[in-house]
């Protein structure tokens, strides 16, 4: 018999569907000591983590798992949720795009003064982006660019052709895209080798770029960006992520002219599509198959 | 020789690319009455139509023909732009339609107050949306919508089959498809027959639909439309287009809270764009060639 211990935000709709499923030898558990498998979100769980004593495999109901990875344990299966995002990221890089490339700003504002005010544009076709993360999440993105006619360059640290971009680059021309990058899109996981990636002097290649963080607030350094604003390197930043959620009230990104934040919702985990996720597992893990999507602990994705 | 008179908001842009292209036996002429070819934005030019005693072919800037279809004068030939609006409207469209779905205009008030305020959401996979119009801009935008995972509905005369939409649905039936619409957009001309086409009534068929007006403004019925968000039908509409343009400064639509409205900017005639169109029409003249994009004046389209 496995014993689940389940713990999200959406705690209720994950107990309708176990329950709705009634999965084979599953017993649902109170006791974490006595759960071998956990269904959870990472951040809300982690804080848990080292009572979990007969945890054999645990399914992240998120996609990022860095405040599990975080911790110093590693023995046991992490799987994570791969390919139900890239749908709703793209919805919100294009859409967030949008409302600058297309001025939906100005025009809610002209609207309030009611005023008919209507400013030059451009199209997105024929612009460049450049994304960071070559992954599931990563590649839908790409494909949803390439639907509006832009210009897609992946950054990975293999440099191998990836299907739906129009070009690879390695991690260390970097810098070389981000010169003839229109908008910068960073779906990267939070990692040793990601933290600050983004910083002062890489940012300086961009000219006038739009720079979008979705994946973890790590990668980019904060202070940097606030820089490469300034000397013009960046035009406007999308941030859906930070180094600490949430966004202090006092902080500057708030406030600025520049950046849009918004409260870490780019895409979110649909207990539906995970759950679909965790009964797929959950057959492997009864048959002695191997899990999906499972996490690397060094590699930290 | 043939004598062009311009007639466009974007004038000096227009001269810049004639006089870079030197089309052969083609002058400019600032005297109306003696030319035989006219390049010009309707709306602009209507007032003067009946000066142009030498008309031949006007190739119209806009896809919209109405202010010149409006003139009782049709003894000339009249070309539009057809195939470069399709990926802005997808543009305006998709944008709008994610501001409203993805809740852009909650984070931005919510930012102002350095809040830090998730609110739930529904990604567009599965939504259906309904297009009046399948000509090249509705095609486009249907595959757009596709792009994100909705199923999509066309809306035509003859209920034929059009590429890129999953259904087609004659127009007898429309309200039928309004009634499983999550989302209706108009890229409908103004003709006589499509003047008033969404009203009281066939709008009371819809549940909750978010509506679009992107194409002209006399298509809704301005009352019509209040009294179909008043009763729930219409949950939010987005509209570019009016019956009277500018929309005077005491019109309800600027102070309504669920309707959207920018100034005629969905899909914008870029000068160069129209004018690859103009040059290649302008060879087929020079050959005796028949001109594309011919409008006609019975159907108004």
């Amino acid at each position: 018999m496995n014993h689940l211990y389940l713990c999200s935000a959406q705690q209720k709709r994950y107990l309708a569907l176990l329950k709705d499923a009634a999965l084979p030898n599953l017993l649902i558990t109170e006791d974490i000591s006595k759960a071998n498998i956990i269904l959870a979100d990472p951040p809300k769980f982690a804080p848990e983590l080292e009572k979990a004593e007969s945890l054999q495999w645990l399914q992240s109901t998120f996609a990022g798992c860095d405040a599990l990875l975080a911790k110093p344990r590693s023995d046991y299966q992490l799987t994570n949720v791969r390919g139900i995002f890239g749908p709703l990221m793209s919805e919100y890089v294009i859409g967030q795009l949008l409302t600058l490339t297309r001025h939906f700003a100005h025009y809610r504002d002209a609207q309030l003064e009611s005023k008919w005010s209507p400013v030059p544009y451009q199209g997105l076709t024929g612009k460049c982006m450049v994304i960071l993360g070559t992954g599931s999440i990563g590649a839908h993105v790409a494909k949803t660019a390439r639907h509006f006619g832009m210009q897609v360059m992946g950054v990975n640290r293999s440099g191998k052709a990836v299907e739906g971009f129009d070009k690879i680059i390695t991690n260390t021309n970097m810098t070389e895209a981000f010169s003839k990058a229109d908008v910068i899109v960073s779906v990267l996981p939070s990692t040793p080798e990601t933290k600050g990636l983004l910083n002062r002097d890489t940012l300086s290649a961009c000219k006038q770029a739009i720079l979008f963080n979705v994946g973890r607030g790590p990668v980019l350094e904060e202070e940097g960006l606030l820089e490469a604003i300034e000397g013009g390197n960046i035009q406007h930043a999308v941030l859906d992520v930070f180094s600490k959620e949430p966004l202090a009230p006092e902080h500057p990104f708030w406030t600025h002219p520049s950046i849009t934040t918004t409260p870490h919702i780019s895409a979110e985990s649909f207990p539906e599509q995970v759950f679909g996720i965790f009964v797929d597992n959950y057959t492997r893990w009864l048959n002695g198959e191997p899990l999906n999507y499972q996490m690397d602990f060094t590699l930290g994705y």
